[in-house]
């Protein structure tokens, strides 16, 4: 991580802040004292500078890992800067050209557009997208035409290329590279040319691509812009790196009170960085929350701040305080104040069936597993005959800890 | 070389007469069997067959090592099929996007057809330009777009790429390789798919861009081309391949009398290595020379008969008779009929002087190192005096064996 290191004595307290709102969490800052002096130029002309962050228009379905880039993102916003969101159009219209990856299919204009809507209505509540300049790449891609590709294949050279690491292990490694992946990251690249970027956004995995940006942007006789790379965020396990597959995520669409009990359960260490990387607090605000821990305060209220506030940010202020009360329901054994109401015909039904059929239990024979368990209560009570019929009514069915649904049999 | 190897046993002679023809001096023809089963084709539909040519607009002054692929094309061209010089107009208008090679200035629409022009003026005497399909590869280069170039790509790998002898040699020795030269034998091959080429002919070196064509076809769902490399054409000295650079060449268009008495001046060796690559003569006519040779007959009479015939190609059969007859005046220590006629004023000359101005020796020392070797006539007598001056008069005056003019001093 880097440190704050002022190589220039005559910065003012407005800039050192900036630089240190940049440096919050952020993995490397390439190259600082360039960032100093656009940071500098900013304050003296009042001309923002232009933060690019490109992102592909395929899986708008977001977790709480993607918005580490977002936030210091709307940190820049918040400092007066312009943030450019850019969509990768225009090598998602074209696919997978070899037609080998069938999990990249071409996708049509009306696809990434839809794609990119339901993407702005999960980010617009990390970054202030109306402020944003929200541009497509194949506005300046397309009219490159075959000779612009050409003209900028020519700004590179294939010894360069082979030093990313995906490229050196697979070519050493005898697995084949076409041609045109070589054109991917040149093309990434024109994009900070096209948009005169000033600094590039990206994870720790994308800095070779960052690179590119600020070579091309020089070979094309412009300033080039710095690069800021942010950590991958850890998952809830705190180990792994957050991810779907992984399932140690939290979905920003996720249920408030399904988002307050994950960010309850992490350990007290994630908990910090999360903090540093995803709460929109000042560092003077965790700087002092450390503080009161440090003299005796329960890490606890400090988890449940941190999960307030970002179960308030995707589900508003209401939503965080119920799903608040709810944890504090379950923790105590209660039922929680909102469950899900399933109504199912055919009484009387057998418990394993209806768990099932309430989706509290992924098939009948793992009901029945978790009927074994003493996992299954109803209306209070532990259920131990697997044999138990339900009658017409209305029962709170619960199984573990936190999955509840009050059925109605009819 | 390839040998004649017919592998399909039902060949008519007729097509075995093609193959004859299409491996005459050839060193590669690959594979055979398809090319062979592409003629039995053409014999049965009628339809022509379609051989690609490409060539560089920009050096328009060929030499008769140039012409062994044209002949080829000619012999092709007589059996029916069709020939297309392709003109590589669209990476000449680019011309070195790198900037880092001043020899490749990008040329505009109006030099390349210019160049083009040129050209073909030149080629006409050795194919039938009118009956040939002449393209431009910026016909469906540029439509190919930025997409079109990514998709192009997207068909061959680094690692086969890296294979080319050059591209090899140059990675592994640490020389810098643009991204875009990748892209130019891609170009190249795609020009196959677009004119639907059945042949490419080049030279040997140019033998992994005649395979990328192939390749690309089959990629693109087309039948694959054949490819026929020639061999380079061995210089006046019959061991360096010609070249202007090295002196050893014989320019298409260079005066009558200096191109048969080149022709006059190679050995006996390299002269039927020249009738298999340059004559029009048909197999059986050479073969019947051959045998009148090693029945007796002068190797001389056989040289004078390629002189002839070449010196005929390119500047009509009455050139190349009085080309014969000077040279055999010549040959007898005699003056030629045409020498060239020089006026110079300020008589009295000194002969250093005058063999300068007249073009007879580069300068006025070598001038004397001439005369001082026996090599300087004037009026058929030896000069042995370096101080000799001539008055007003008119002088034959005769450097060696060959070079002459017909001085006036006034």
């Amino acid at each position: 991580m880097n440190k704050l290191v002022v190589t220039d004595t005559q910065v003012s307290a407005g800039i050192e802040r900036a630089l240190q709102i940049t440096l919050r969490g952020a993995d490397e800052l390439l190259p600082q004292d360039e960032w100093t002096r656009k940071l500098q130029r900013a304050e003296a002309t009042g001309q923002p500078l232009r933060i690019k962050f490109g992102m592909d228009p395929t899986a708008p379905d977001l977790h709480l890992g993607h918005t580490v880039v977002l936030n210091k993102m709307r940190q820049l916003q918040d400092l007066g800067h312009t943030v450019v969101p850019l969509i990768g159009d225009f090598t998602t219209l074209i696919g997978d050209p070899s037609g080998r990856n069938s999990t990249r299919p071409p996708l049509t204009r009306e696809q990434i557009e839809a794609n990119a809507r339901t993407y702005f209505d999960q980010i617009r509540l990390v970054i202030d997208v109306d402020k944003a300049e929200v541009r497509y790449n194949s506005e300046w891609s397309d009219p490159l035409g075959a000779r612009g590709m050409i003209e900028l294949a020519a700004r590179y050279t294939v010894a360069r290329m082979m030093e990313r690491d995906d490229f050196h292990k697979r070519f050493h490694g005898g697995q084949s590279i076409s041609v045109h992946e070589f054109l991917y990251p040149l093309m990434q690249g024109y994009d900070s040319v096209a948009l005169k970027s000033d600094l590039e956004l990206g994870g720790t995995d994308q800095k070779f691509n960052l690179l590119m940006g600020r070579h091309l942007q020089q070979e094309y006789g412009q300033e080039p812009q710095c690069v800021l790379t942010m950590p991958l965020l850890e998952g809830l396990d705190g180990v792994q790196k957050m991810s779907k597959s992984k399932g140690n995520y939290i979905g920003i669409t996720e249920p408030a009170n399904t988002m307050f009990a994950k960010v309850l359960s992490i350990s007290d260490e994630l908990m910090w960085r999360w903090y540093t990387l995803l709460s929109f607090r000042s560092i003077e605000e965790i700087e002092a929350l450390k503080a009161e821990v440090a003299a005796g305060r329960n890490q606890k209220d400090a988890k449940v701040a941190l999960a307030r506030e970002l179960t308030a940010r995707f589900h508003g202020g209401a939503a965080a305080d119920a799903a608040e009360q709810d944890f504090a329901n379950r923790s105590k054994g209660g039922v929680p104040d909102e469950i899900a109401e399933v109504a199912l015909p055919g009484a009387p039904l057998g418990i394993a069936v209806l768990l099932k059929a309430a989706g509290l239990a992924p098939s009948s024979s793992e009901a029945n597993r978790l009927i074994d368990g003493g996992g299954v209560r109803v209306d209070s009570a532990v259920v131990s005959d697997k044999g138990l019929k339900l009658a017409t009514g209305t029962y709170v069915v619960q199984v573990g800890k936190r999955k509840f649904a009050r059925v109605t049999l009819g």
